[in-house]
Formats: C-alpha cells, structure tokens, sequence
C-alpha cells in the first residue's frame, strides 16, 4: 500500500512525536508521522499548560532550536505567568494555560505545513527488523511500511490500563484504545520494561463552581512568551483560581483508601514523586491540613476546568464526595473522574545519547516510553530522537547537548547514565549549571548549533546575534557610564543601600542586590540609553552584568568538566578486570558503557574513588 | 456520584445526539448528554457536509424550529451551493461543505453554553428499567445514573466491527472503540435487533494531488446559508474538485474482490443503497465505464481531503493502487483507507411517532441505532426524540410533525410505519407534498409550532412574521401593478415567451415559464418597489404567485388525507377477527398497530380494498 521507503517512522503524535516528526522532515528526511487518531495530533493528555520551573527553559530551548513546542503554546495561549521572579534569573521560569483544543489544531496545521512529512493513521502493532537493525513497522492493519529510522513515541499507550477505584479498562487515555504488540517483541529482542504509573484528575463543569470562595490567580500584567520570533504577546488573559482541600476532604478520600488501586496493591508501578495524587499526598504528608488546588480553565470559551492538584485513582463516588468539601465545589458537577494509568516504559540506560537503543540500530525512543513525565521533557526528546534519526540516515554525526549547554542535556544525560526508577520529572535542581541554563538565554546557547544543523531557521540566527549585539551595547554603555553622587543617592537612599561620596560606572551600582535597571533608569542619561533596547536586550545586559561573577565560576566548572569529558573510554573496557574498583561501579560501569570519565562519574554509585581509578587505567 | 435525578439522558453526542441535548434541555429538562469521549462531540464521522437534496430542507427545517445543526453548519461552511436551482423550488436544496473541526467545535460550544445541559464522559453499558419504565443507565465504570426519560443515539458504536478487506477492528470509528453491552440488554427485554454496514472512504493528502486534471467547482457566486437567524453569510469560499474513475481503476479494484467482505460473504448486513461503496457502484453497473467522484476539502487550513464517491472496504493496498489510476491522483498519500463498518440498529417499526420505544416507556431511540444513514435524518430524530421525552416527562402532550408538514414528518412515518431493511435515506421522491416542503418555507411551516413548544425563540417567531408579511406585501403589488404591452413585449420577446396586446398584471405574467422576478425587475417601476425587500421575501411572493395552481392542489389532497387522518383506531382493535382483510394486511395491521385509517395507508402491504374494508368496521 505504502510502496516509499521512508528515513524516519515517527509513532506516535504526542508532544515528543510532534517535536521528532517536524525536526526530522525540516532536515530532510522523507518522514511519516504514524498515529492511531488523526484527530488527536498534539493532545494535551493531562494538564492544560505549558512550562513551569525548569519545564519552562526546556521549552525555550527546544524553540531556539528551531522546534515548535513554544510557538504552538503561544498562540494558544490564555494566560502567561514568569515564575519565579522574586529568585535569580536562573529560576525565572516561564509557564502558559492554554486552550487544549487551539493547542491540539495548532500543532496538526504546523505539522500539516511542513515539508517531507507525511501522515498515517493506524496503530504499530510491530517492528521490522533486519540484522539488529530497524527496517520499518507493520500496523494493526498488516500493513508494511519500510524506513531507515523508527522513532518510537508511545506515551501511555502501549498495554495502557486505566484504573477507577476498583475498576480497570485497557486504554491509552480516556476513552481513547491502548496499543499492544510493541513491548512483547522488544522483550523479545532483550530490552527490558518496565510498568509505570501517572494519574490525571477529574475534569469539571466551571458553571458548577462558585468562585467568589476562590482566590482569583491572574496572568502577569506585563505577559511574556515562549518563542524568540514574533508570536503575539497576549493581549487578554483568563484568570486561574486556587482553593484549598481540608480535614472533611481529606476524611471522605480516606473513607476510599481501601478500594484505591495505589493503596491496596493493583497498582504495583510507580508514579510521578512530584506530581502525586491527592491521596497520596494525604497520606504522605499526614501533618497536612490542606493541600492547594489550581482550578485551571481549559481554553478560551469552554467551561471545562481542570482541577490541578486533585489528582485521583480513587473511587469515583469518593472523588466527587470529597469535592464537595472543598470551597467553591459544593454543587460540582463532574465530566468525567480522575483516573491513574499504568503503561510500559523501557529503562533509558538502553539508550545512547542520541536516543537511539544500544540493541536495535536506527531504532530512537523519545517521551513516556523512556520513563519521564512532562510535556516539556517529552518534546524536548522527541527533538532530539528526530535529528538524530536523520542523522543516522545521513551518515551524519551524532548531535547531543551537553549538561552546560541545555536542561536537555541533562536530561537525557540522567535518563541514560543513571536510567529512572519513576517517571522523571525536570528540576532546576538537576542542573549543575543552572546558573549557565537560563531561560533568557536558551536562544545565545543553542541557536546557532541548530543552524549550523540545518533546522533553526536564518530568522532565528539573525535575531540572536541582533540580540547579543544590542545587549553588548548597551552592556557597554553601563560600563562606561559614570554616576555621580548626587544622581545616585537618592536612589541608593530609597533602595536602602549604603550611599556613595564619589562617582561610580553604572556597572558596579547595578551589582548591588536592592538595585536593578528599572530602578536605576529614572536616571535621564540611562532611561534615553534604553529606550532604543528592547526589554530583553536591557535585560541580557543587566543578567551579565549583575551575575558576572557567577556565571564566570560556572563557566570554569565547565571547563573542568569539559577536560574529563575529552578523556575517553575506550568502548570495550573491561572494569572488571580493575580489582581495585568497587563491586557497584564495576558492574554499573560495564553495564551503562559511559563513553567519557565525565559520564562515567555521573553514575550513581560511581565514586570519585572509581574515577581517579579510572583516570590512571587511562594513563592520566 | 451522580445523585442528581436527571429528567433526560442523551447517550451519544453525534447530531441525534447533540439535537435532542439542546432540543430536551432548551424546553427545561434536567438534561445529561454522555459521551464516550468529550472530545469527539459533534463529529462529521463521513463526509465534510450537510445538506444536499432533501437533506438541506431537513436541516432548514431543524433550524426553523429551533435546532441548531443549520447555525453550527454556517459558522462552519467552507463552501456553499444550492442545489437543484435549475428545477422548481421544490427541489431546491441547499448544501454547505464544512470545517470538520470548526463544525464539532461550534456543537461543543453551543452545548456548553446551553442551561439545564449536563455532560458526563463515559459509555453506557445497560439501561436501568423498574415496571417496564426507563430510570436511568449503567455506564462502563458502573456509575448509575438515575432519569426519568433516556434517549439512546448510539450511531454505529453498538458492537461496532471495521472491515478493511480481510481485516477486522473493533471500533465505533477507525480509532475509537466499540460500545458494548445495549444491544444485548435490548434484546433480553424483546426487542428486535438487526445488523446495518456502512462504509467511508480513505482520506488523503491534498498535498499529493494534481488538481490541474480535476474540474474545479466552486461554491454558489452569491452563497446562501441554511439558518433563519443572522449567521453570517461566506465571503470567501473553498473550491471542491471532480475527477472520475476509469476502467484500469475497475479493473485494479475487481482484482481485489475476493478479498472484499461485502462480496465474500463476511458481511451479510446492508449498506446505504444510495451511498455504495466505489465496489458496489462497479459491481451494480457494469455497464459504466467510469464513476464520478468529489475531491472535498476537509477544512479552511487543513490539507487533508476526503474523496467522495470511493468509500470501500476493499483491502488497503488494492484501494490505493486504484486511486493511482484517478486523474489527479497518480501521487496519492493516503492517511487511512476506507473501511466498512457493521453496527447494530432497532428495526424502527417498534417505535411510536414520537420515536419512544412501544416496549419501554420513556425510552427513545435516534438516529442510526433506527437504521438511517445521514447526518441530518439522525439530527431530524434527535430534534424530535428530545422534544418528545421532554413532554413525555412533563405529561405534556406528543409533539410530531405530519408528512405534509415537514420532511422530518416523512422520514419519522416511515420508518416507524414501515421500518427499514436498509439504511434510510431522506429523498424528495419520498414526500407525497414536496410541493409544500420546500427549503424556503421551512420557517413557514414550523416556527409558530415551535415556539408554541417553547423552543423556537420569540426572535425566530417575529422574523417569519415579518417575513410572510413583507411577501405578501410583495405579492399583493405584483398582483396589483398592470404591464402595458410596450413595457412587457421585450422582456417577452427576448425569453421566447409569446407576445401581449394588452396589460397584464405582473402576477400573471410571473406564472410563465420562462419569466421570473429577476427579468420583471429591468421594469423600472418594480424593481423600485422590490429593491425595498430582501431576497428571502421577494422569492416567496415569487413561489407563491408562480406555482399557486399546484400549491392548492396539494393543500386539497393534504386535507383529504387529514380526514383520514381523524379516523383513528382503537388501541387494541382485533384485525384478526376481520376475515375479510388480506393475511399480509391482518400481519402488519396487528404488529404495527397504526393509530389512524391514514397511516393503515402506508404500510406496505395494507391495500386500498383492505382501507375500505377496515372504514366500513370502524363504522365510516
């Protein structure tokens, strides 16, 4: 039916096979998204928003490069919000509600847009493959279709099974089939998977709600956005409203605990830690009087609400009793319950950098399959699984991020070198150079390496090197610009910081904690300066200036770490031949195969011991 | 969960589904629409469109009374045509292409905004029945939900089975999964329960075509639009494209007939006569060497396309292989193939007028589950079946329409008259008075009934007001206003109608073949008094003056029918006792059990000789 050979098969279209779908055709390969719902391209299963803290500089990374998760989150946008400002601009991390069903048609005309990629719908039932290596798919249809690459994408669907209280359905999401087939012939080739668990809360009638007995949690007054070309800055926004659970809650939701399939053993997986259901944040954290709830519109017009923090698996006679508690809720009508689904992931410590597995060659995978959580990580590997499977293709070189240059990096340095026993979620935390990873920056650090690939468009070159050269300027000009005195005290004095008696260069008044730019541009010579800047070369500008000597001592870790990075392990070392390493890292080592004394230090369980072991083995 | 008593449960939210919704909750029932997946609201599951012959009067129709099928297809449409212009205003048939998902968008929307209307995500597994009266159902996740009245729209989802050539899926559509449980409920409770086929075709990339081997078709230069309130009218439109089989296509697609489970035996179920698969059509008439087919746009934005004409459930492979032999289509990319589907339906002679079922009180069936095809017959039922349990749980009195006052009249009456052994279709030829059901009149015929209902809003009621005062109006000047014969003669002379030598009024005039309003308005002095009208009114003045002659002949046979019409029969009259009945008329008589002498008339196989026998019973 299908006579082409295709480069690369994606399966799957949520946000990782979207992302590896339009990475992979923008560079060239003759592609095909495969999907089970043609109608259901780009869904967002679970929440409706995009980003967050470390979530919201995976997405600024994947836009600089050139992917598209940020500009479909912008225009279907309904509220924006910087978290995090009060912090560093490390933490500054922004995050947008947005309209599910705009969110969905966005990306399917984006995708419907882009050259080389064609569409299918059916299900992948099974792989072909022909001396280890990926030759194509064969769907629930029995139809072949053959490829170089296969970009497996599966979200929650393969041997997807949806729990209720005590009740099970097969599934991939609600009222949507699961897909089987996949993992039993990956098993048998000698992948290992596993089970893993992530639930979703119920969805319900905003007209039901009573929101004068909220708290109102408006958009940002000044919104920002995703991408660095020209989407549109909101001009209207929807406000979310946030509420509380209390003791009758939570005593209605333990009444259930007895039929809850986390509780008494049907479900044996392992959900997202920092995305827990309700019950089991009652249960963990008993000291607990209340837990916070987000009620989050789910777009422009409807009247569905999504209630954030009400995760449930619990029965769902219990779930909505225990709403009814909650301000706000007393007359909640109910669309449909929360719900938990387990489904199959493969441990990620079978993967290379690249995404693609140690066992089958051209064979990616990229989302929930590799045991993360999150939209954002899902994208942000599903953008990297595309280049990589058109590179491998096209016989060209591996492309990776390392730990210094984006959260993807680590991200996909921590699911392979230390693989995920629960869905894995981003953190600021995880990032050794957060300081390096800002959100601000993400188009400085990653813009041009995309476009000297061929997938960041020259647009996007021009206004990251038009941005580094106006920020320069007006960098520049800060330095260089002395203050008197009598020009400074004043705002030192209102700032409570100490006051000066001679002159200082703008520069060294902006590294004072209380001072920043806004402040300091009531100054007539500075306020004429910036005016000809736009907000975020000013801001690029202060962030240099104000956190120079930060960013420099990070930069010299890198360098550090780039030095172990450049010492290679030789592919076939043998550590269990070096008795002086401990039992743990000799068989973590032999089994992960880090290619550099830096990954291999990155192993959990690998000790600086093992490393300086190592180093010497390696002559060093 | 649920503990409110709802007034009216809606199971499935396709267009019977979303009219009977809107219709029940609209008059003021407690209303609960639930649907296995509250994304899939409103689907078009085949063609992009509504209307068409018969079809656009239904919808004309729904809109006149207050439906919404008419307002979600014109904020919808992509492109308009009326059909049949070229024939009496009879025939004239409006027909829009759509967005398909503009179109489920608008439905969702408007339902939402609706008061009284619930929604709930989730599929009923079985019907709660207490004294042979409904009380509520049984949904999947075994949550009882309690009403007074249920109406079931279940379309092809009752045990639903996909065929692709030898293949078959389980599913209500490609991609969604089966519904399971009713049918067997139903039957245990004695109802009868037949098997229905259906089919749509392969969908495609519009990318891969070559339209310069099509003829384009555009939409109507001046583009009407099905509702009587102000939606607005299109002002730019898409174009459609036709290209035909040819005899390498036959050949390719006979190749695969032993594979084709309509030809092999595998389903014995009957497809929708007038919508053939492209097998059937080459099967049926072989004397044909080629089939028309219609290139449809799926939507303003998206590339996807629909090829009208080619449904099949030949395999995959000989589809496409086919399709490569259409001009246009030697590149064809296909996002799926065409497929059958088999569904279980209820023979619909065991319904009443108002399509409760005879068996249980309070419960109604619409749409597909009645054994139609089409989505504005299933739109029609659901308008009907949700008034009807409103009233039915209101002790109001039944609402129906007559065959001589609407199309949804005639399709109502027929199937529960004389049921349906294939998908029924709504055709022209089926309305003894088409004459009077015309697409213009629909407001006419049924907005004052509807808002006597409490369904047509007061704005509904004040526009046909208006609008039959202002052609009268219109009429009356026309009959008034006397054409000298220098005036007329080359109006005449030029549309070879015969020559005057005196005055005629303008009325007398009009009732000439080739002569309409449009070539009476080069007269100065009536294009002066009709430019003070809008179209709508100046064409019903129109109708009325040129076709007044057949007009009261149908109103004369309707009254003759309405006198049969009065002479009911008693509930529980014994035909079997009447020897001198035909044994066929004695059968049906007693399994249909007609209420009135008219509608003994239609049944088939009920004779004239045994009318005039049953009259002389029943004392006439």
């Amino acid at each position: 039916m299908i006579d082409q050979i295709y480069d690369v098969i994606i399966v799957g279209a949520g946000h990782a096979g979207c992302e590896a779908a339009a990475a992979a055709a923008n560079l060239g390969s003759k592609t095909l998204l495969i999907t089970m719902n043609m109608q259901n391209i780009g869904q967002m299963s679970c929440n409706p928003a995009m980003g967050g803290i470390a979530k919201g500089q995976i997405v600024r990374e994947i836009d600089a490069m050139g992917g598209y998760s940020g500009i479909v989150a912008d225009k279907s946008a309904i509220q924006f919000k910087m978290l995090n400002l009060s912090k560093g601009p490390a933490m500054w991390s922004p995050r947008t509600q947005n309209d599910r069903m705009l969110f969905a048609a966005e990306w399917r005309y984006i995708l419907e847009q882009t050259p080389n990629l064609d569409f299918f719908q059916d299900m992948v039932k099974s792989l072909i493959i022909e001396n280890n290596k990926i030759a194509g798919v064969i769907t629930s249809l029995g139809i072949k279709i053959k490829s170089k690459a296969v970009v497996l994408t599966n979200g929650t669907f393969l041997n997807g099974l949806i729990h209720v209280g005590d009740k099970q359905l097969g599934g991939g999401r609600m009222g949507e089939p699961k897909a089987f087939g996949l993992t039993e012939q990956l098993q048998s080739l000698g992948f290992q998977a596993g089970r893993m668990k992530t639930g979703t809360p119920a969805r319900i009638d905003g007209r039901s709600l009573d929101y004068s007995q909220m708290e109102e949690q408006k958009g940002d007054e000044k919104p920002q956005k995703f991408s660095y070309l020209d989407t549109p800055k909101l001009k209207e926004q929807k406000s979310c409203y946030i509420t509380y659970t209390n003791e009758s809650v939570h005593e209605i939701l333990r009444s259930g605990f007895d039929k809850s399939p986390m509780f008494n053993g049907t479900i044996q997986s392992i959900g997202p830690r920092y995305c827990p259901s309700i019950e089991d944040k009652i249960n963990r954290f008993k000291e607990r009087d209340r837990h916070q709830l987000f009620v989050e519109p789910e777009g422009w017009n409807t009247i569905e609400i999504y209630v954030n923090g009400f995760s449930s698996s619990l029965p769902e006679d219990v779930q909505v009793q225990a709403m009814r508690h909650i301000p706000g809720f007393k007359n909640v009508k109910v669309f449909r319950p929360g719900y938990a689904i387990e489904y199959d992931y493969f441990p990620p410590t079978q993967l290379k950098h690249t995404l693609e597995t140690k066992l089958i060659d051209n064979l990616f995978f990229a989302g929930q399959i590799n045991g993360t959580t999150g939209y954002e990580e899902a994208a942000g590997q599903g953008l990297i699984a595309g280049i990589n499977a058109h590179h491998k293709v096209h016989d060209k070189e591996e492309f990776t991020l390392n730990r210094d240059e984006a959260y993807i990096g680590v991200l996909i340095d921590d699911l392979i070198t230390k693989g995920t026993e629960e869905p894995y979620r981003m953190f600021t935390s995880r990032a050794e150079y957060r300081l390096l990873l800002r959100q601000d920056n993400a188009d400085i650090r990653l813009t041009e390496k995309s476009y000297n690939l061929g997938l960041a468009s020259a647009e996007r070159l021009r206004k990251v090197e038009l941005k580094m050269e106006k920020s320069k300027e007006v960098e520049d000009f800060l330095k260089a610009t002395p203050l008197k005195p009598e020009i400074l005290n004043p705002i030192l004095e209102e700032n409570s910081s100490s006051l000066v008696n001679q002159s200082f260069r703008a520069s060294q008044i902006l590294t004072r904690p209380n001072i920043n730019i806004r402040k300091l541009s009531i100054i007539e010579e500075i306020n004429h300066k910036i005016t000809h800047y736009t907000e975020e070369e000013v801001e690029q500008a202060e962030i240099n200036i104000k956190y120079k000597g930060y960013i420099n001592k990070e930069q010299e870790n890198v360098a550090k770490l780039h030095r172990l990075e450049n010492i290679l392990i030789p592919g076939h070392f043998d550590y269990m031949k070096i008795t002086s390493l401990s039992a743990e890292a000799k068989q973590k080592l032999s089994a992960l195969k880090p290619k550099t004394i830096a990954q291999a230090g990155r192993i959990s369980g690998v000790s600086p011991a093992d490393i300086n072991i190592l180093l010497i083995f390696l002559g060093r």
